[in-house]
């Protein structure tokens, strides 16, 4: 079943307009007609089953039947990721939105190439993965934001998973708090009923700084983790964070 | 430090010849000079450094110095996968070398498309990806094989994860035994010093036919999992699968 995100209040007997994008991809692409059924979600009011009431070359009129599911929260996990390269960039953005994470914010750090990234297009990138997944939502994707200033910003009770690349060198060149990284699954806390709001930070291909890991290390918010003993691309490291944060913490237990 | 993956003998003073492609990627994309430092590994003899000790326009001659890894062996972890998308495959494959596995399967079922796979590109991916993320071996690409005629002639001795997109659905159409599959860290045995023999087998994007479910879960070697409450793609659902796998049983612990 087509799923659609939109913007509007659902509730019974709700007229829904779709954007001409929206309205081109369900009557030109999926080809539907007037009559025919797809589910409508707005992050707000669960997800309702819809017909295409009116159709035709302007766009089309969308009539909403009954709430299918009532809306409901995903736990308040964050990916924060270095920008990387545009594919994948938008990979990751895909990916976090898969494994329902309800905010993706871009961080600029001292190794990061890039200082910009095309935000509206990730933000369509998490919506389409959104319909995609079955989510009743979809992640906020925020615009670049510097490291340091973001750190200096955080928010209390929230923790911070760091995924410390050097993590498990012995060697590492930080001469930050001594001790190895611990692998993911052993650094969460045990599970409660209330899953605690955490941020999953990745870095740049390049790896930080020897400063950004001093002082990552050094934050009392912070779990520093591995990812096991071989080099991962950020897309893989971003993936793998998410779904053991998930396996362990959150809704997938 | 760049790392190739070479099939000769390494050993103290060994001359290695770089293939063609090799050759052009050391000499024109790295710009190596002659005398300047490389890593090789064959997947037998451990890492070796070894110099560039001649280069022309025909290719280069390399010769090792001193071995800086002795040879490890990899969990004995396979990762099946049904024939996607060309995109999508090349990904996971990937992706199957960055998380440490040891050979990729590729399975057609009733619900897969494509009929054919390029082998050989895809086991030139996952040299590439072996040589970046750091592993002294490459994973074993296997060609297309019928799932039932795989699942016919079972190794003894190896489990099969079998992530089942429906196994959360308790309304779900197969009528095999009955029973919810379990979160993945939650289905996996204690873990050992001995790793075991497993293999995750991920499905076709249309999911698994429920005569093939069926099967798969009458089959005393199988462990049906889930993936969470999402619907995730196949590159999503293989990576964050031996995540898990290497977390739980795997050299992440």
């Amino acid at each position: 079943m087509i799923r659609l995100h939109v913007t509007e209040a659902l509730g019974p007997e709700a007229e829904i307009v779709p954007d001409a994008g929206q309205a081109h991809y369900l009557l030109n692409v999926m080809r539907l007609k007037p009559g025919e059924a797809l589910l409508l979600f707005n992050g707000r009011d669960g997800e309702w089953r819809a017909l295409i009431e009116a159709a035709g070359k302007r766009g089309c009129r969308l009539r909403t039947l009954e709430q299918t599911r009532p809306q409901s929260s995903p736990p308040d996990l964050e990916l924060a990721v270095a920008l990387v390269k545009r594919a994948r960039l938008e990979t990751i953005v895909e990916k976090a939105a898969e494994l329902g994470c309800r905010r993706v914010r871009l961080v600029i750090t001292r190794r990061t190439n890039a200082d910009h990234a095309k935000v509206e297009r990730l933000q369509a990138i998490a919506t389409e993965a959104s319909e995609q997944t079955g989510r009743l939502d979809v992640p906020e994707v925020c615009g670049p934001m510097k490291l340091e200033k973001w750190l200096d910003a955080w928010e209390p009770d929230r923790r911070l998973m760091f995924c410390d690349e050097a993590g498990d060198d012995p060697d590492a060149e930080w001469g930050g708090p001594a001790g190895r990284a611990t692998p993911v699954l052993q650094s969460l806390p045990s599970p409660s009923n209330e899953w605690g709001a955490w941020t999953i930070l990745i870095g740049p291909e390049g790896g930080f700084d020897p400063a950004e890991r001093n002082r990552l290390r050094s934050l009392p918010f912070v779990t520093p983790v591995t990812l096991g003993p071989r080099i991962l691309r950020a897309d893989t490291a971003a993936i793998s964070a998410l779904t053991l944060w998930q396996a362990g913490l959150g809704d997938w237990r």
